[in-house]
């Protein structure tokens, strides 16, 4: 098994910190999507929607996005758990790592690739495009943003993590929308004080620096 | 068990024919989600984030978002699988599924909500709010939309379905997807023959009229 991977991408940084907190080893190879690696072969055809991290089986198959990879990890390696152990878990977990990834991560993924200099002509993940980066994507991005804050804070209030009681996929998710966030300034300190609390927490866990 | 619903929902339509597949039945409790009930109590507190359709468990848990809904249903009745039976299948249609939602469903979706009179005043799923439609949401929704058909039809033209031999959740997903790529008139038939075709052979199932 092999993860091909580039560093600084966030994506990349989800799936490495969801195998560090499973206390696992995956063999990963470098992949420089900034230098267009991921559309010369073997990578077209590996992954013909072009995004990094994805994971290569010993038979060849290839598995792609991210929380697909961590879904198939946690399969091999149950624990510590991620995705949950009964049905009704798994659900809700579910329920909430989507809540966070439509609501939230989606919203400040395309706000980000809308209005950053290093995302021009890369507005769309895993394109080389003239696509231009449109300020209304980042003006309704944030204000989407906004919303799923105002709906996640409550339910911080009176859980420890994103999902009820424990940690889960939703947690290593909500993590890298809040740096989005931060990077916005929405000011969640002063906005949203559990948010804030739990983000908080979060970064000290040493998963976050991998 | 019961099942918040509203008929015209799109998500409400992707569950019931999710339903109609399985050969299961789950009691329905309609919600008009045009009269806003899904604000008022106790919905309210039910799914604050406001979406339908969401199910609700005896012991009053709620499972929200239409995948994680279909999930459970699944690990109730495994029988015909929609979800994949080996790690392997599972992590291969969660990664179709995901491409198909975050490429082709999520800029379709906001593409309609920012166009569509209807929406006005509802252009973010489960709000109310003042935001207005902004136009760059449909072209950018559009333009996404059109790369997401790109990179399809090569794998329908050596696949019966979208995630290989067998039907998945991931057709039921990309049904609804092409469904409002035609109400943009992206020319699919002509431009994209191979999900012309599986587009017509999946609007024979009578679960399509769920």
């Amino acid at each position: 098994m092999k993860l091909y991977d580039f560093g600084p991408a966030a994506n990349s940084k989800r799936v490495r910190m969801f195998i560090s907190e499973k206390g696992i080893e995956v063999p990963v190879v470098e992949l420089n999507v900034r230098d267009d690696a991921q559309f010369k072969e073997p990578f077209n055809s590996m992954n013909p929607f072009h995004c990094v991290p994805f994971l290569e089986l010993d038979d060849g198959t290839v598995i792609a996005e991210s929380i697909s990879v961590c879904r198939y990890l946690e399969e091999l390696h149950p624990e510590p758990s991620f995705f949950g152990c009964t049905a009704e878990e798994r659900a809700i977990i579910d329920m909430w790592n989507r809540r966070v990834e439509l609501d939230g991560f989606m919203p400040a993924l395309h706000a980000t690739r809308n209005n950053i200099p290093l995302f021009k002509g890369r507005v769309v993940p895993g394109t080389r495009t003239n696509l231009e980066q449109l300020p209304a994507m980042v003006q309704r991005g944030k204000e989407m943003l906004d919303i799923f804050l105002s709906r996640l804070d409550p339910q911080l209030a009176v859980n420890e993590f994103v999902a009820g009681s424990a940690i889960s996929i939703a947690d290593i998710t909500c993590f890298f929308v809040i740096n989005m966030a931060n990077n916005f300034e929405m000011e969640i300190e002063s906005r949203y004080p559990n948010i804030s609390r739990w983000h908080s927490d979060f970064s000290a866990r040493p998963s976050t620096a991998s």
